[in-house]
């Protein structure tokens, strides 16, 4: 491995992060400026750590792919670390571990929380926490590196890692290109949520706490309710804002430069959309048939949770746990898919739901026809059978990691559902579930082994397993080749 | 599709199954009669049809595989119908539905009921019942085609349709004699059985009751509460038992031939008794922790019930419902990997999750070397692509099915688990699983839509689904080629 450049890009991200943190001290200096020192005091270390690491000597220049992974994993955990000190310091959260669990949550636009009463919380605090959505919703990894010259096949692997999807889509020739149009787009989206929510009559901190949780398809949101008690206004604003964030960010690229056709045939968004829509249906219908509330009433309940857990955002606008079991196993299941690749949502991924349902397809087919050869194709493109091989691996990967997750939660002695959708909310990087872990409560409870595990399983599910079980093999740590 | 010879082939199967049910007609004449009359006239309607139809004229002899997924599909389905008659016309069920939920239940090896008080049935019923595990165990299509002179490929697609996991094993060349192998050894373990279980003082007709549940992975009992109230010694006859019915029976073919080495190296049968040994252990000692159980009796508990849901029988000797999250957890996942391939057991058998499981390891190894063609391995023998890709679409369709089953079954309003689990339980054919189907409930509370719906899922999950959908598949109806 290559030390010397990965300390030394450890340090800029440290710096970065620092950058993007530095707002937040001026928002809680406006308002009443009780976590201050607490920023100012995080932002020394960060700073002086970071000017240390960029020093380092290096040998030279060259990412190689393992030391891409090693720079990936251990950013990630660095800048949680790190982003995790002011809320601790501020006493937000009594215990260490419980700051750490928030700002893994954070970064990983979980949206897990252990904070019951965030009304209470410092503004630069609040605004800080919904912040690190925003960061790690589309990573900053890859914005550091769109700040950094080409280092080589590494860099690739970062952005390969940390883009979720199994094909890290290229759409300009350089990857800094393709960083840099990404960007564009996720900041004028941005501004745009906030401009539609101040419209309504929301203050401009709420409106960028809120829309940091949509645009990184995150969920910490401003009120303790999370968005039950703001207007109907907001919550479809903000429904179709969430729609928005689980789309493919490259396709963006392709509606920006009036390619309306190609856009609307890409398949991975018609299933995307075909999913929300036909999941709102059948939600809508569900509610209509169990209970006496109105149509209207039902479809903004329906397409706002549908909206939050296939984007894997997380917010709420009512105690889904009342639903009828239907609606609530329907969104359990959402909670796997997820958004599209390439956009800021976690869960499996459509377009993986799609390569799995065509390989369904083909095996039905080989029945009658043994010997065939049949290529899978999304749109008119061939998927290479690596793709295919990858998709696979990493369904099967996702479960098995599941299934051990809720083992070890059960160990808390919560009842089943609890355990389960614990783990499917953190894996797929939603935030709330269901019983134990539902909309109205929070992950407080768990011991703190639960809540390091949990966070664990949080970026398992953002990084997309392999990039952190490569790390456990020895191999990522040998110095040469 | 060759009309001719698929309306002969089930007349066959038709008069074979009457066959194998007259020993029940002569138990219900000793045992009180009650059920006398409904066996001699099921009989009477299956043995004049059964005639008529294997004098329709056919074209040729030749099975084509279309023929043989429709003789699978049809074979099945029309089994059931009339093994169903005899507890409909016995007045041992209220419903047509009921009866037939039953018995595809029983033919399944799933041991899902209906009838809660079983003590009170009809003794020729009671055995009836239990032998539909029996014979569909092994699966009474190859038994008929062992009888039949070969047939072309069809007939292979038969033993493929029916034997369940990836690889339909050929032991011996040709598949009449594999047949036979495999039903010699069948029946001596069943004989076995029987003698070890009236050594332990049950009466002849509850050891074959017992035997059949056992041998069958099928999970029908003789009294109310399953197996809870045998001794301990009959207890652990049939764990043991159970687990020797979880094995791939061409295995026992290397045993009896004294080739103990190549038995204990076969990678399935390995990873079967680790599941198995690791879930006893993880269980035992959740109990002793969680309780002031005595060791021995934890032990025996926890053996019977990992052999009972990993080898998907379904008995159970103790309300495992009051059991800790993580043990019901445990035996909630074990229902999904089942026994191994080429046994009676349902799920998804074990050779599946190890091949899944070398697919992750390969994927983590081209993280390293990302050009590198490395091939998996099972023992000393390379899987083809084409398992490969039949074993990842087994895994996907399985879970689209699981998902979709589990969407229809809540519509019934029970709560998650309920929901969750009777699908579960059916699919991989088990029984019994948690809340309102746990193993002190029964099935009977659902309504006709859904013990419709779940026999279907039965079905689905004892062919493997791929023979059900292919069926859906228009080709599979037309004449020619």
């Amino acid at each position: 491995m290559n030390y010397g450049i990965v300390v030394k890009v450890l340090g800029m991200i440290l710096l970065i992060e620092a950058l993007l943190m530095s707002p937040a001290l001026f928002i809680s200096q406006a308002h009443g400026g009780e976590a201050v020192l607490p920023f100012m005091s995080t932002l020394g270390v960060m700073v002086i750590l970071g000017l240390a690491m960029i020093s380092v000597k290096k040998t030279n220049d060259h990412i190689r792919a393992r030391d891409g992974i090693v720079i990936v994993a251990l950013g990630w955990v660095m800048i949680s670390i790190f982003g995790s000190l002011p809320l601790y310091l501020a006493g937000s959260v009594t215990h260490y571990v419980d700051a750490f669990f928030e700002i893994v949550s954070g970064f990983t636009t979980t949206g897990a929380s252990v904070i019951a009463d965030v009304e209470s919380l410092d503004k630069g605090i609040l605004f800080w926490r919904s912040m690190t959505h925003w960061i790690g919703g589309m990573g900053i990894l890859v914005f550091t590196l769109a700040l950094l010259p080409a280092l080589g096949v590494g860099s690739l692997q970062i952005f390969k890692a940390e883009s979720p999807g199994p094909v890290a889509g290229k759409m300009v020739p350089r990857m800094k290109d393709t960083a840099r149009v990404l960007y564009t787009t996720y900041i004028t989206m941005t501004l745009l949520q906030v401009f539609f929510l101040t419209l309504g009559g929301v203050s401009l901190l709420e409106s960028f706490v809120i829309t940091f949780g949509t645009m990184g398809t995150g969920g910490f949101g401003p009120k303790n309710d999370s968005l039950a008690s703001y207007s109907a206004y907001v919550q479809i604003v903000t429904s179709v804002f969430m729609v928005l964030a689980g789309i493919n960010f490259s396709l963006y690229f392709l509606f920006f430069r009036k390619k309306y056709k190609e856009f609307l045939e890409d398949r991975e968004l018609r299933l995307y959309l075909f999913f929300v829509g036909a999941s709102i249906v059948l939600i809508l219908g569900n509610l209509l048939w169990t209970s006496d509330v109105a149509i209207f009433v039902a479809f903004r309940e329906s397409f706002f949770q549908v909206a939050s857990i296939i984007t894997t955002t997380g917010f709420s606008t009512v105690n889904y746990e009342v639903w009828p079991s239907f609606s609530k196993l329907l969104l359990f299941f959402l909670m796997f898919v997820g958004g599209s690749a390439g956009s800021t949502a976690g869960g499996m991924k459509v377009i993986r739901i799609l390569i799995v349902l065509k390989l369904i397809r083909r095996e039905v087919s080989k029945i009658f026809h043994p010997r065939a050869m049949i290529p899978i194709k999304v749109g008119k493109k061939i998927v290479p059978n690596e793709v295919i091989a990858r998709v696979n691996s990493f369904t099967a990967v996702h479960l098995v990691i599941f299934i051990f997750g809720v083992l070890v939660v059960s160990l808390e002695g919560g009842d089943m559902i609890s355990s389960i959708s614990s783990v499917a909310a953190t894996i797929n990087n939603i935030g709330p579930g269901f019983g134990d872990v539902g909309p109205s409560m929070t992950y407080a409870h768990y011991s703190n082994f639960t809540k390091m595990f949990l966070s664990l399983i949080m970026l398992l599910g953002r990084l997309e397993h392999f990039t952190i079980i490569a790390l456990l093999v020895p191999k990522a740590w040998t110095k040469e080749s």
